[in-house]
């Protein structure tokens, strides 16, 4: 017999009524939210935290093409998030830290007041709002991990202030943004900010950043998106920039890669993409092109990147069972002859509770200039929101 | 229309008492509480643990007198802090870490065990009970953060035992405690601990360590308070002691700075501080005097500092909205001329929750010798307990 | 007065049965559970998390023979720990992370799939199941910390798949594993994963892996176990392995002191360890037996190490005051003269609640050759689960 609460007996018995009983049952002071983890709820309504946590659990075997084979288990995400209201329903919050990168441990420390939907204001540390699939949290993808092209050019985390809002109901979204411009965790030693805008339409209705239609949309749903982003950062050293932190700056990035070209002077960086998403009756479509580049202020060197990534997926058992390929394209410096690297995967995902439970398994070859290399990764990833 | 508890309805219904109304709400499972986040009690109400987070966003622009400007953003703290009672009301402890500084990420850990108000007995990390600034959180103080003074003379936390009491209800309040000596998260290589003592006089009540007079009190509140601290350090290279965790001993602290007198040998440390705080009518004025002695063991070598900071601060709208000025002072090594530094600074604070939700700004000139340079540093920050 | 609950006063008035009271109070959203912390249930009881933390506060004094004497404080442990079930009940989860340790702080992250008691599959990073009082958490032991034997073979924490069970209520269990290799938090550069296996036999029925009858059993308790433990590790430079992070590959492990004997090669290794444990009307005998073995795969050098710890203690007053002794003997290099470590140890415990509250205290020699140096060890420490 499954237990029952003091309101449904007393509601049973008539000693409290219909009314009454959605009254008091109307804000439960603890609470179980799917993909939010336990929620509490304060007596007088102002305080809302919700707790909990996500691991992904991963096994990647490397078939490489002329280098070392790897077999690798990883705890690629511990995450822990506490977020929520406070003061005000207005007045949101959040706190995140990825137990599994200790070197990045704090994620998302940010406050949010919503002025009216329109017109909100966030200040602390997040994601810098550019690129589509890095927006999606990494626990909401399609395959086990991003595209190399989104791991290319994305930003990741800075500490700044954002205006931000949803205009009739989620059919137009702006973000305009204002950071420090060194990334996660990291502090200016110059006067040199970073300024990020991103815009998109969602002409039938606001569509959340989630991948793969898990909903088994019975309308369509298209959300079509734009960013832009600038900084200056200081090289200074032969092999390094004053921070490294943000992605596209980072050794896997294609200012990183890029760097050797430019003395030590400050370099103006601009990047540019522009995506689109699209769900219907268990199928899904998404990708983005984008545009890297950046200008010594002594030397006057330019490098000049792009890249995109297009990917698409589809329930075979509706809501449960998605099979997906993906196509990513990065030339890290387009003045450079052989160092394309491309990507060609296919995935399968088993979701028992949409992205907060899921199996996924993806093949991936990964074709890389000037060796003409074409290295295999298979990936297994085991999911949980608790 | 707002939500109404089971016990309001059965109330009014007249199937419980008032009395009953009493027992059964006079412990909540679940309750909030403000700057202490949720409340979680056990049913024997033996157990309770209040689980909260505090962040501070910050943005600093520094207008450097020759030197290079600074624009950062920074989340200067995001603490997630769990403490209560286990087992029986005068067994309380407190886990608190620092997100934002993994370097230190671990902040309070300690066990307190109350035999009666007046003797109480502290096991773990916490911070050296020494200065009031420092002892005062860094979420409770009137300016955007603590005086050059304090961040110059502090210990910052360690590990040991105290014994501390509250007598005649916190008239006077006393700690007493011995430590590793080497600061928070570093443990002793040597058999040389370390002694603080603290005294506090309260003579019109006990007063809490809080900057600014937010409740507008209708009596005045003084307190006196002393300080003793004694740490044996040994200098282990040209430019390093065996650990520089203490504050005043790392680079910004006055033994710190005073390292190259020494040779590679044991260092006695002597510090000495006396400070009071007044609070009346939304006005409140506070300061500090600190002494640093250092003595060689082998060269016979002495470094003497003192510094001392004076602050005041006054609500132009009761309980919300207050101005306040501070000046600081430190000659970090009384026998050598020209290395002054003094901080003159004032601040804005409007205080939507008392510490637990405001906004702070303040701007200080940062005046240093010997290139008696006046940089300019303007402070932005927002804090949130929730 | 006791607080009474809602509930309570429904059932004395006669408002709800007997039956109502035991349907309703059946499973309380919010509860407290000694050593396990605060649970919280979903209101569908599909999900269900304890939260609580684990604070070790020790002193040690080391009386060195012809060292450097030392008084060191220390937090040795401060653990948060989030585990219980989410979807449902055969889906448990366990997240840890030890604050106190910031270069490991993450511990245990997995996910548990219960196909049935006897078919049990874990994903994730957790301890390697080899040694018995290495499986036993370090706040279960009779003593302040585990034997030197168990920290010269045991493995630390992996990542990896576990196939485990309890076969006939726990008289057999079994844990079979494969792992990463190289250790918390760290993985792979080669595909040469590592391979555990252990079994135990507990003939009076199922005996949980904690030190001391704390339980005072009226019918005897018995365990007998075995482990295994493959793995090949590529030594990188003269004094390194690719990762010495797996615990016997680390400064203070048999194999990390013996690194010198081979060349920049892979080394194949093989460990095994027998144990027992009794517990009857409040004795405890505990101890193991283990072996290292490791073969260079290019020199053929080979290592061999053997070690072993017994140990016993008995409650003065029972579940309260326990006596214990032990005995610890390693030889890192079976084929190398005066290297032996010896260790002879008593204990004084007194549980105020079984592990979840108790003051420890020990007194250790530690006999160490060549030197033949015996170093006298102090150690004091409480321990709290809250």
């Amino acid at each position: 017999a499954m237990a029952k609460t003091l309101e449904d007996v007393l509601k049973e018995k008539g000693v409290i009524t219909e009314e009454d009983y959605k009254a008091v049952t109307k804000s439960k002071p603890l609470d179980y939210k799917l993909g939010k983890g336990f929620t509490f709820n304060s007596p007088d309504e102002k305080f809302q935290m919700s707790l909990g946590a996500r691991l992904q659990s991963r096994y990647t075997f490397t078939d490489s093409d002329g280098g070392q084979n790897t077999s690798e288990f990883r705890v690629r995400r511990m995450k822990l998030f506490m977020n929520g209201y406070a003061y005000s329903k207005d007045l949101t919050y959040k706190l995140q830290v990825n137990f599994a990168d200790s070197g990045k441990l704090l994620e998302d420390a940010w406050l949010n007041y919503r002025l009216m939907d329109e017109a909100q204001f966030l200040v602390g540390q997040e994601k810098v709002q550019f690129a589509r699939q890095e927006i999606t949290s990494s626990g909401s993808q399609q395959f086990v991990d991003r595209s190399n092209a989104t791991d290319t050019f994305k930003m990741g985390r800075d500490t700044g202030l954002m205006v931000h809002g949803k205009i009739a109901k989620g059919i137009f979204n702006y973000n305009l943004g204002v950071y420090g411009g060194v990334g996660q965790n990291t502090q200016r030693k110059f006067t040199n900010n970073a300024f990020a805008a991103r815009v998109a339409v969602n002409p039938f209705g606001d569509m959340a950043y989630s991948e793969g239609d898990l909903d088994n949309s019975q309308k369509p749903l298209l959300s079509i998106g734009a960013g832009y982003f600038m900084d200056t950062l200081a090289k200074t050293s032969a092999t390094a920039l004053e921070s490294n932190n943000l992605t596209f700056a980072g050794s896997n990035g294609w200012l990183g890669k890029g760097l050797s070209k430019f003395g030590t002077e400050k370099i103006d960086t601009n990047s540019v993409g522009i995506d689109a998403a699209f769900k219907w009756m268990g199928f899904s479509a998404q990708g983005e092109y984008f545009l890297g580049h950046a200008n010594g202020q002594d030397t006057d060197k330019t490098l000049r990147a792009h890249g995109f990534y297009a990917q698409a997926g589809y329930f075979i058992i509706p809501k449960h069972l998605e099979v997906a390929a993906r196509y990513s394209f990065v030339d890290p410096d387009r003045d450079k002859a052989n160092n394309i690297q491309t990507e060609t995967a296919g995935a399968v995902s088993y979701y028992f509770n949409k992205h907060n439970l899921k199996l996924q398994a993806d093949v991936t070859n990964i074709h890389k200039q000037p060796a003409r290399s074409d290295d295999m990764q298979y990936r297994l990833q085991a999911q949980i929101i608790f």
